[in-house]
């Protein structure tokens, strides 16, 4: 049932300890995973260097291996010329030093011989007597275009703390390392379900009175985007033994549950009532002092987090966005971490009247007007879902400001 | 092979250049899916609504619905008595019309019977009779608590344009109308593929001269990152006619190809050539004028991408993140879109010079010190790796910029 935003009973509070109780969510089991598997994944273990890298002396530029004493000189007026002695084959070595007053040719990332310490730019030589010799005509320092064993990292460093969702670049070092299995968190199993006896399946028509269940869809596509596997476990009736009875199931091979309707003080508080005898901690909250999303309901099985969201598709999505996302990163190992990185400065376009206390989200899009970035408001309560699909961003009205006056600087936190 | 980064015979084009070339990336076909696994997905016509939403003037509190002119003039102390002639079942509709001195009750999301024009709060009700009237000791404004059919959206308004890539709350508005099957775009199917004689597996001990190679890894997952499935197709030696077959292989059933190594002028350009006979346009530039990345080659097989990215794996996660990343998003048929949505202003923390026309790309850690925010570079070139792992985000220098003064405010791209 989509029940009120207005449920008197309810004790809310405050949107920071919300998010203190809700980062206390600890995290599923490990796993290990091949290194291609595991891009977005978390890792369980930090991870320091295990050996120098480069682990030899390498060429950064195409050129030739030379002493760095026997070039330093070099100029346009007076070149040096060097006897080249042959060239470092890629993937492999060469087999001899080099020695003074000789070089041998090299590509980038081939390995100095012994006895060469820098690398002369292709660029700033002439080859001589059909390359046999090499004649260069501008002053090298001692070390260029080399990179030093050790000087990326050196055995040991630290590299990647454990809690980190990996990108990327941090696959790239894993590689490097030879790292082909790693340990990371499992991907935590999410069940999602709509209550309410006024839904149908979005593939049905509704009789009069019914509407579609948005929420199934949403939340699924949410809490995939959160680094989960979703189930979508259909619809329940508004009735606590049968939501009961399906959490009882669901609990069973899931990591979290999230119910969406049935979580305000309406008719009869099914979910409440469904979640009564939980395994302990049990109902950690049950109202958050926010707008939209107050009938929120954060529970905990032993572990698995049972999580209530409001009915309305629009409150819902908002409080996953503004909650229930960061909850499931903790819940997959992941440490802390800015739940809204991108931002962009506006102000805002009209007044906005909140509540002190009371944290509040606007949908807004963003229009560039009179040489200035503006945040407008866009109409509709949590009962429309027009304005979350045509807004850019959010804005949130902290909990001790009164609200917005008509111009003022604020973030929107882009979807 | 791990080219160089200095190949003067390249013939460099301005970054906005290289954008726009990028930016005429034709898209992928399309294809029909589910709802369900639409998430991510870029649909491929405009969406308009279908209908009027909502389909009927529905309750937004608990309550009871009544005529607003009944109520209007409550107070505490004159309340309004009404009879209650039933309640509006869940799911479904009430069987009658409310007359005048009548109430209604009603839950959130209700459809309001006929005659009803507003609901009455049930935090503002008081029952009387055992339920079969009821005292309101507020007055409440004709249309209160009440969304009006097709407030949220009218039939045929514009929803989602084309191009788009779908987010929950859009999918939540799909599933709404009944939207079960959409058309969308093709994931694109890329191939990455490493060439280098100097390259070995992860697996693998690299035997002396041998570096393991880190950008299938690193490539492929950005190239799923970027809404594509991804062929991790081997390694394949310095040598042109083998690295032409492989491409042509590939061309056969994926819809572009990423090779990292072998886009410069090295002893050999081995990508150049292998490229020099692909179906027009064929290749498109070879050679931008940024750093890192200079050697990036980008060439087309008709509709199909050919990128030859360069070999270091942290010019190629750059170039991949400040360039490839919208090109395969516009082969997946995505309109434009702000590649760094995510930034932070800060100032820089020490001076960097560069080259009016280049375009930098600084790898940078996010440091708050002296009540500011800094942009620090960090050390190392595109030899080495731990920079783009430490880094918090990239910072662009401008082309038209010389470079950098210390302290000069600067956006942070994040990671």
């Amino acid at each position: 049932m989509a029940r009120s935003e207005a449920a008197p009973s309810l004790t809310l509070i405050p949107a920071d300890e919300a998010r203190r109780i809700l980062a206390e969510t600890p995290p599923v089991a490990k796993e290990r995973v091949a290194l291609a598997d595991a891009v977005g994944r978390v890792l369980a273990e930090p991870f320091a260097a295990p050996a120098d890298l480069p682990g030899e002396r390498r060429a950064v530029m195409d050129g030739y291996a030379v002493r760095g004493a026997d070039v330093a000189g070099a100029s346009a007026l007076s070149p040096v010329v060097l006897a080249v002695t042959g060239n470092v084959p890629m993937g492999d070595v060469f087999p001899r030093a080099v020695g003074v007053g000789e070089a041998v040719a090299i590509a980038t990332g081939g390995w100095l011989p012994p006895g060469a310490d820098t690398v002369v730019m292709v660029e700033h030589t002439a080859p001589m007597d059909g390359g046999a010799r090499v004649e260069i005509s501008r002053g090298v320092a001692r070390g260029a275009n080399v990179v030093e064993r050790g000087e990326d990292l050196t055995r040991g460093a630290a590299v990647l703390p454990g809690g980190r969702r990996l990108r990327p670049q941090d696959l790239a070092m894993l590689a490097t390392f030879g790292v082909t299995r790693l340990e990371v968190y499992r991907r935590p199993r999410v069940a999602v379900l709509s209550t309410g006896n006024e839904l149908c399946d979005p593939g049905e028509a509704p009789r009069p009175g019914q509407v579609r269940d948005a929420n199934q869809t949403a939340l699924g596509a949410q809490v995939q985007g959160a680094g989960c596997d979703v189930t979508r476990a259909g619809m329940v009736p508004d009735d606590a033994t049968a939501l009961r009875r399906a959490i009882a199931r669901l609990l069973d091979d899931h990591d979290a549950i999230l119910l969406s309707g049935g979580s305000s003080i309406g008719v009869k508080d099914v979910a409440a009532d469904a979640l009564a005898d939980l395994e302990p901690p049990g109902i950690l909250f049950h109202g958050i002092d926010i707008r939209p999303g107050k009938p929120t309901l954060f529970a905990r099985a032993g572990r698995k987090p049972v999580v209530g969201m409001p009915g309305f598709p629009t409150s819902s999505l908002i409080v996953f966005d503004a909650f229930m996302r960061a909850m499931l990163w903790r819940l997959g190992g992941e440490g802390a971490r800015d739940p809204w990185p991108a931002r962009r400065a506006a102000r805002i376009g009209r007044e906005h009247r909140s509540v002190v206390g009371r944290e509040d989200y606007l949908r807004v899009r963003i229009v560039e007007r009179e040489g200035g970035v503006w945040a407008e408001p866009l109409p509709g309560g949590s009962a429309t879902l027009s304005n979350v699909v045509f807004a850019h961003g959010l804005v949130r009205v902290d909990a001790a400001a009164p609200g917005l006056a008509a111009g003022e600087p604020v973030d929107v936190l882009l979807y």
